[in-house]
C-alpha cells in the first residue's frame, strides 16, 4: 500500500505490475533461467530483499548500476532499485572498459552489481575514480563459477541479500511522483560520449502499457530474452511482460541451439532484437516451420525483405518497430494493413521494412525540414524524424545543453533522416552523415544495402560513402558472403541492376572476412571509412 | 497536433485514439449500424464536424447532453464532446421524465441531442427550467422516422453539422490539462436523487487501455454494443474498442434474434452486459454451439454458476467485472486460474461468479471494517469494498459533501459489502442494506438468489428481508419460473437445502408474473419490500 492520500489519482509506476502479479498469480511461473525457475512470489519477494538491502546503502535517487547479461537478477532489479529509490543503471555488457569506466564515472553509481563472469572487466576499471561504494558479485548456476579477481573485493549477492534489513515491513509498491527517474540508460555513443538518458516512472508504465497492447502479451505470453535487458530495458518489456504475468525466458547469449531449444521445448511465443537475432534464426540449421505462433519485433535496422520472407516461410510473424534509446526503445511501428494481403511477398516485404506510424502510447511521428515544417507525403522528400509524447525521456542526465538541443522547437530529435510515405507511414532513410551524395543526387545507403542483401548468397552488408574526384562521392560495399556461395562482384553488381538506379549501383563490392561491430551490434561505419579504400574499382575485383 | 509545447509529456485523453486510429487505418470499417456503416476517416471527420458545431453554442467546460440508445452519434459523441471542450452527458434512455428533467437542470447542460423515437419523453420535460438551449433530432434510418411532437422545436441533426463553422481547421486531438472533466454520467439513484459522477480524461485514456489488455481487444475485435453507451460510456469500451481500431457493431436494443444475428452475421467477437444479457443469450431460440470464440463481459450482479455453465456449453467465455459508475465502470476482475480447470464446472462456475481482482490499471481492492482495516481475508468477515486509483471518478458534479463523504479516509467507499478470500479475490455479499439480519446471523441476499437460481426451472429471483417477530428478519424470496416447467416452491426449497446453511434457506417462495426493475436493469427490491409480504408461509403455498 503506498502512502499517496488522493483516492483518485495513483503515481503511474510499472512497479505496479509486480505487486499485481504477485498478488494475483503468485503460484504461477515468473521466470525461467536454466534449472531455475521463479514464480511470481519468489519474484515479488526478491524484489523486496534486494531493495531493503539496496536502500539501506544508498540515498534516495541515487544510481545503482548492474553489469549483467540477460539473468534473473537484472530483471529483478527493474523492480527492486526503483523500489529502494534508486535509480537502475543496466549497464552494456559489451562496451569497453574505457566506456564503462565513463559511465560509472558519469552516473555517480553508489554500487555496482557484476555477472561473475564480468569480474575480469570490472577489475581492470579504477573504481577509486567513480563513486561506486561496493561491488557485488552475481554468481550464476548455468555457468561454472569463475574465480574472483586478485585485488577485486567484492561481496556475494546471497550475502548481501542476506542483510540486517531484509526482515523489514515491505516496501510500498509505487513511487510519490510519477514524473521521478527510474532508470538511466546510456547511449551507445557512436557519435561522442555516451549520454545518460533518464526514464520517468510514468513514461516507463506507458509504454510497457503500449507495448503490452501492441505485442499482444498475456498470460500464456512466454517472452525469450533475446535482446539484451541493458537496451532500453528491454524495451520497457522487463516490466510490460511482468503487468501480464507472462514468463520472462531468460538467455545469456543469443546463439541458434539455445533459441531455437527454447522455442521448441520451453513454447516462447514472442522475442525482440535487431535484425541480427533474425538471421541467427532463420540461418539456424536447428531452423524449421513452426505450428505454434511466434512473434519476432525488430529493430534497430530495417529488417531487409530477405530476411522477412525467411521468418515468413517459417511461420514466424515478423514486426518491425523504430526507435532510439531517448523514446524508451520503440516509437513506432509498421502496424499491417489487411490489404497488403494481396501483395506478392517480395512487395509485403518492402511495405513491413518501413518503420510505420507512431504506437498507441505514442503520437504521431513527423518528418521535418530544418524549419520544423513537415515535408511533403511524397515518399521521396528527405526530413529529420522528430517524436514527442510520454515516451520520449525526461532528459540526459547531468546535461541541460544537449538536453535543450535535442529538445528543440517542442520535439525530440532523432538524427535520423526518413521519408513520409502517402500512407502516413515514415521510412528510415540513413543517419544525417551516412547520406552518400553522387552527382549532387543523394544515395540512401541503407537502401543499396536491402537491394545488395536481397542477394541469397549475401549473409552481411554495410555501404558507406567514399570521395571520388569526378562525382564527389560514390558508394562502396562491404559484403559478408555465406560460405557455401562465392558470389563475385559482378554477379552482387547484375543482382542489383534491376533494384537501384544506376548511380547507386556501388562501382566497388569488396569481401573482408568480417565486418566492425559496436557493443550495440551497429557496424562501426567509421572504422571501414577509416580503411581510406578508393571508390574505384580494380580491375582484377570485378572479375572475382 | 495540440499546442503542448513540453516533448515529453503529452497529458493523456482518449482523444488520442481516434486521431490515430483515422490516421493508420482510415479505410478501415469503424462503425456497423444497419445498413449504415462508418471508416475510421469518416469517424474522425464527422467527429471533427459535429465538434465545430457545437464549439460555436458552447463555451468551454459546458455540458452537452445525448439522450440516445447505441447509434452511431452516441458514441461519435464520445469524441466530438470533449474535442469542442465540452463535457458529454449521456443519459439514461430507460430514466423517467423526472429523473431527465433533474439531470438537465442538474448538469446545466446547453444542448440536448435527442434521438428521434425519443422526443416524445424530450417534449413531456420543461425546458425553460433548464439551461438547455437547442434540441437537436438525432434521426435513426433503421426505424421509421417518426413525427416531431406539436410545440417541440428542433433542429436536424444534419442541419446541425452542416452549421457555419464546419469548415474551419480541424480542432486538435488532445487537451491542455488531463485532469479537465471529459464526460459527466448520473448514477441511477437507486438511494436518492442521481449523483453526477465526473470522469478525466486522464481516468478515461488508462481505463481504455485497462479494458484493452483485460479484453483482449485488436484490430480483429468486433465488439457488439450490448451495453448501453450511457453506463459509464459503455465501460470506457466506446473509447478502448477505438484504440486498437477495433469494429463497432451498434445496436438500438438487445433483443435475441438482433444478438444472434450479429454473432452469427457479423462475426461479433466481445460484448458486454449485465446478466440479464447473458440470460438472453443464453436462453434464446437461436442460441447454437460457436466455433469463433465469443467472449462476454459481465457485471452489474453476480452471474449465477447456472448461466456460466450454459454459456459455456455455447463454447462463450464469460469474464466476471464488478465497478459502479464511479469508478468509470468495471474495476475488478475475476481473473481465471489455470488450476480451475481442474474443477467441475459448478465448482468452477462459483469461483468466477466471485467479483476477483483490481484490474491492471487499478489498484488492489480492499474490504475494510468500520476503522479502515482489512478484514481477514477467510472468505466469511464481512466488510466494505473500498478503491482507489486512477480509476476512481473526479468527484461527484456540484456536490462537495458527498465527494468528501465518498473519499473518506482515502479511498472510495462502494457502500457494497463483501468478504476477502484466502487467496485475495473479492467476493461481494450485499449492499448494506440488503443483508437480512436472521436470529443475529448475517444472510447475504445474492448468495440465496444464486441458490435458488441453479434451478434448472429458474429464470430470475430476488430475495429480501421482510421482518419476522422471532428471528427478526427472515429471507422471501421472488421467483420467475420457466413456463415449461412450473417448479414448487417445496421442490425449490429441497434443491437449496444441500446449498445453504438450513436458517438461510426461504419459509416463503412467491411467484409473481414478473419483477419491478430500474432504469438499469436492476431490481428494485423496495417496491418488493414495499409489498408487505409476510415472512410466514401460508399451508397452502408450501403445497404449490
Amino acid at each position: 500500500m503506498t502512502t499517496i492520500e488522493r483516492p483518485n489519482e495513483t503515481p503511474l509506476s510499472p512497479l505496479r505490475f509486480l505487486q499485481r502479479s504477485a498478488e494475483v498469480f503468485g503460484h504461477k511461473t515468473a521466470i525461467i533461467h536454466g534449472d531455475r525457475s521463479y514464480t511470481y512470489s519468489d519474484f515479488a519477494a526478491e524484489a523486496q530483499q534486494l531493495a531493503k538491502a539496496i536502500r539501506s546503502r544508498i540515498q534516495p535517487g541515487d544510481r545503482v548500476a548492474f553489469l549483467c547479461p540477460n539473468v534473473p537478477e537484472l530483471l529483478i532489479a527493474h523492480y527492486a532499485v526503483p523500489l529502494a529509490g534508486g535509480v537502475l543503471v543496466a549497464l552494456n555488457t559489451r562496451m569497453t572498459a574505457r566506456e564503462l569506466q565513463y559511465i560509472l564515472e558519469h552516473s555517480e553509481a553508489r554500487l555496482l552489481f557484476a555477472d561473475s563472469e564480468l569480474l575480469g572487466t570490472v577489475a581492470g576499471l579504477d573504481l577509486g575514480l567513480t563513486q561506486v561504494a561496493g561491488v557485488i558479485e552475481v554468481p550464476d548456476s548455468t555457468i561454472p563459477d569463475p574465480e574472483v579477481p586478485a585485488g577485486l573485493s567484492t561481496t556475494r549477492y546471497a550475502d548481501f541479500l542476506a542483510g540486517p534489513d531484509s526482515g523489514d515491513a515491505d516496501l510500498p509498491w509505487g513511487v510519490q511522483d510519477e514524473r521521478a527517474p527510474i532508470t538511466l540508460n546510456y547511449t551507445s555513443g557512436t557519435t561522442g560520449k555516451p549520454k545518460g538518458v533518464l526514464y520517468s516512472h510514468r513514461g516507463a508504465y506507458l509504454n510497457s502499457l503500449g507495448e503490452t497492447i501492441h505485442n499482444q502479451f498475456t498470460g500464456d505470453t512466454r517472452y525469450l530474452w533475446t535482446l539484451p535487458m541493458f537496451h532500453c530495458n528491454g524495451w520497457c518489456t522487463t516490466w510490460a511482460v511482468t503487468a501480464v504475468a507472462g514468463v520472462h525466458i531468460c538467455l545469456r547469449a543469443v546463439r541458434a541451439d539455445a533459441v531455437w531449444d527454447a522455442i521448441d521445448t520451453l513454447g516462447a511465443t514472442n522475442l525482440c532484437g535487431a535484425p541480427t537475432v533474425c538471421s541467427i534464426i532463420a540461418g539456424a540449421p536447428q531452423a524449421h516451420e513452426l505450428t505454434a505462433p511466434l512473434l519476432i519485433t525488430t529493430a534497430g535496422a530495417p529488417p531487409s525483405p530477405a530476411i522477412i520472407t525467411s521468418l515468413d516461410s517459417l511461420g514466424i510473424t515478423v514486426v518491425h518497430v523504430y526507435g532510439l534509446t531517448e523514446v524508451y526503445g520503440p516509437y513506432t511501428i509498421c502496424e499491417y494493413q489487411s490489404e497488403w494481403d494481396e501483395l506478392s511477398p517480395q512487395e509485403r516485404a518492402v511495405k513491413i521494412s518501413r518503420q510505420g506510424v507512431g504506437m498507441l502510447q505514442a503520437e504521431t511521428a513527423r518528418i521535418v525540414d530544418l524549419d520544423m515544417l513537415d515535408v511533403p507525403a511524397d515518399g521521396t522528400t528527405l526530413g529529420e524524424i522528430v517524436l514527442r509524447g510520454n515516451n520520449v525521456m525526461l532528459g540526459y542526465f547531468k546535461d541541460p545543453e544537449a538536453t535543450a538541443e535535442a529538445f528543440a522547437g517542442g520535439w525530440f530529435h532523432t538524427g535520423d533522416l526518413g521519408v513520409m510515405h502517402p500512407d502516413g507511414y515514415i521510412q528510415l532513410k540513413d543517419r544525417a552523415k551516412d547520406i552518400i551524395i553522387s552527382g549532387g543526387e543523394n544515395i540512401s545507403t541503407i537502401e543499396v544495402e536491402q537491394a545488395i542483401s536481397s542477394h541469397p548468397a549475401v549473409l552481411n552488408v554495410a555501404v558507406i560513402g567514399v570521395p571520388h574526384e569526378k562525382w564527389g562521392e560514390r558508394p562502396v560495399a562491404f559484403v559478408i558472403r555465406s560460405s557455401a556461395s562465392p558470389v563475385t562482384a559482378e554477379e552482387i553488381r547484375a543482382h542489383v541492376q534491376g533494384l537501384l538506379s544506376g548511380f547507386k549501383v556501388p562501382d566497388r563490392i569488396l569481401f573482408p572476412d568480417e565486418l566492425p561491430h559496436n557493443s550495440t551490434g551497429k557496424v562501426l561505419k567509421s572504422q571501414l571509412r577509416a580503411l581510406g579504400v578508393s571508390a574505384v574499382a580494380l580491375s582484377q575485383e570485378a572479375a572475382k
